[in-house]
């Protein structure tokens, strides 16, 4: 069964409150002025500076429970969709339930985890249990600190990331809404697992065996040409899969909300994959890749900017270290 | 909705090579012989060497397929439900996947993490797709390496912990087979979020931030007494909706599969919840603590021992950092 009546009934998001301008990244990165605009098209992202993942997750949770017209009462199941944590153990769920105050609630709490695709297995997981009717209303959220884990001697990758937030509360269609799931997708090939990576911080590798001259393991280290030929090469049957199990063609999309990897390699995949450029939702410019958010975000916006209105279609579809692909049709 | 046609396939475990003796364990922590076993009762835990968990994962998830009578190729999902993971990035499921030799299979694969309830929760929440019919079998892998993240100066928690992995794959239960699930149940306090915790190591306090003033941080802190009295008022009126939500009483259980906390806990726990002793499984003696892995263990270990026969009445139960309470019932 892949249909399930579930309505994404609002969305939240949050910046830091520090933004950083291409120029700045142009200096922190020690390239001469303009490349990082020209490179990555990224002209603001923002990073964080006293805040934290949970606080920036409960400010976005907030804002959703408003847009929804809900409270915290309402919601059954709290899933934090990051592809970053804040410590290590408990789950970021959990830190997030106590930033936003709920301490004493009880409402389960834990994380799913894709990487960049974290929002949509989320959303495709938590979906069931809301069509089924054990939860009535679940709380998404993905707040992502890609800052501190950026490598600055990788130009290229360090100049694409921001941190930030979105939220989304998904609950019950009820009957004569027209907001279903049509299909969702996901497919993992660990052959390009190493592809993008942070070796170092797990237990293969952990945190207390930390040395300087191991720094580089630490942090993000990402071969962007060998995951977008990965990409190109996988995305088109990937995505005819999914379109076949919706029953839908590209013509009845009325915008594809894309993960934010790359502008460029965005646009040069969507060509490819016969997505016209006005039904291509696109926020790099003022966000960078804010990593399993980066999609939440662009729904948000999407929201927002009034780009889709109730019971209209949106693919959401994107890629993440893994290597996976993952995507979802879904009439909002 | 909360009966689930779902029944546990097949199970496996893999413990690392190096076994660790209580004795090995005394010298290790700087006490008399005979502390670690009467603290603790763990008289042997397995410590990894040359090993990685996606390693141990692996040979615990194939162990899993041999004992369900499958093949990979019958695998439709592979989520690693795991409390420690191996790199920040990718998760730990495309690892496992790696490691399993099916780069190119295309097998969904993601994590799920509640830290030691991770397994609960991913059975829980996994086990509504396979009613829905989206995935027809899901492989659950719990692979956990503690000792990486012991604090030594820490000698009642770091005695209590081991490494290891275990497996369980899940499917549905046929027309005329006894299997189901009857109801499972989560909450997550998050005023005890800091009673167990890592706190270096994710973005609040990165690996790369990392200074030997600092180490402790980036180690397992627990303050298990507050861990016990939170658990210890929390638990009752939990497990007491958990049966109501099934339908049956204690006496209709037949045998708890409680996470391997710390033995002595254990019990005291048990004998509050009202679970007579020869009905509690206990493999902490030869295993320790193995984190999420520790409740699949134990159901592997009392399927293996004919502890439980088909269609007979299973509780999985336990607690983990966030702090959080989880629980299924279950005709295995």
């Amino acid at each position: 069964m892949q249909n399930r009546k579930v309505r994404i009934v609002g969305t939240g998001k949050y910046m830091p409150k520090r933004r950083v301008s291409d120029t700045e990244m142009d200096a922190a990165l020690g390239v001469p002025e303009g490349w990082v605009r020209k490179k990555t098209k990224v002209i603001e992202r923002y990073f964080i500076e006293d805040e934290t993942a949970s606080q920036m997750g409960a400010k976005a949770a907030y804002a959703a429970l408003e847009a929804a017209g809900l409270s915290f009462a309402d919601i059954d199941c709290l899933v934090c969709t990051s592809g970053t944590m804040e410590q290590p153990i408990p789950c970021t769920a959990a830190l997030i339930q106590e930033a936003m105050g709920q301490q004493q609630s009880g409402v389960p709490a834990f994380d799913i985890n894709s990487t960049c695709l974290s929002f949509v297995a989320g959303l495709d997981v938590m979906s069931y249990m809301v069509a089924a009717g054990r939860y009535r209303h679940v709380l998404l959220v993905s707040t992502e600190v890609a800052s501190k884990g950026l490598n600055f001697r990788h130009k290229e990758s360090a100049a694409l990331f921001g941190d930030g937030a979105a939220a989304v509360v998904i609950g019950p269609a009820e009957v004569g809404q027209p907001s279903q799931i049509l299909c969702a997708a996901m497919e993992t090939y660990s052959a390009g697992a190493h592809l993008s990576e942070i070796r170092g911080g797990g237990s293969a590798m952990p945190a207390a065996d930390y040395t300087a001259d191991a720094a580089e393991h630490y942090l993000f280290d990402m071969r962007g040409d060998a995951v977008f030929r990965m990409a190109s090469q996988k995305l088109p049957g990937f995505l005819g899969k999914l379109l076949a199990g919706a029953g839908c063609g590209m013509d009845s999309i009325k915008l594809v909300v894309p993960h934010q990897g790359s502008a460029m390699a965005m646009r040069l995949l969507a060509r490819k994959l016969g997505i016209p450029d006005d039904r291509l939702l696109c926020i790099t410019p003022d966000h960078g890749n804010t990593i399993a958010a980066s999609i939440p975000m662009g729904l948000h916006e999407a929201i927002r900017g009034g780009r889709i209105g109730r019971g209209e279609r949106v693919l959401l579809l994107g890629t993440s270290a893994g290597l996976s692909l993952g995507g979802v049709v879904l009439d909002y």
